[in-house]
């Protein structure tokens, strides 16, 4: 069965996120008050063809282990949904 | 009351994604068979003080519609969810 997978790469809480901090001063500059924390990373979508839902988040684990992400300086969450 | 907003920012279908053709390719490499469609684009996570959940989003609509996304080439996708 194929699955969809979204990934978000973010870098991880209190490192220095420069890029992040770039969009929080734009947004301010353009009148969007009341935001903080702002992060920026990468989004990967892939499809995968597993078993089952819980086989292609695990090959998707797999896949920022050894690729995607830098497990040092960022952290990763996987979203699965079926596509047939 | 504050709201996290998960953004992902995505080429559009149809458009060239030269760096999702590189991580595709990457992926084979690696012997991650049965993946494919890969797309590479950006992830901005932000705390936005807002009324409503709808409230929230549309602020993070209008943020991606003037700052983060380039909607001439890239397609984006606001998810909120309440943190206090």
């Amino acid at each position: 069965m194929k699955y969809r997978v979204h990934v978000r790469i973010l870098p991880r809480p209190g490192l220095l996120d420069p890029q992040g901090q770039a969009v929080e001063h734009a947004l301010a500059t353009l009148a969007f008050a009341n935001v903080g924390n702002v992060h920026v990373g990468k989004a990967v979508d892939l499809d995968v063809v597993a078993t089952s839902e819980a086989e292609a988040a695990k090959h998707a684990r797999a896949m920022c282990d050894k690729l995607l992400a830098n497990p040092v300086i960022e952290d990763y969450a996987v979203q699965v949904e079926p596509i047939s």
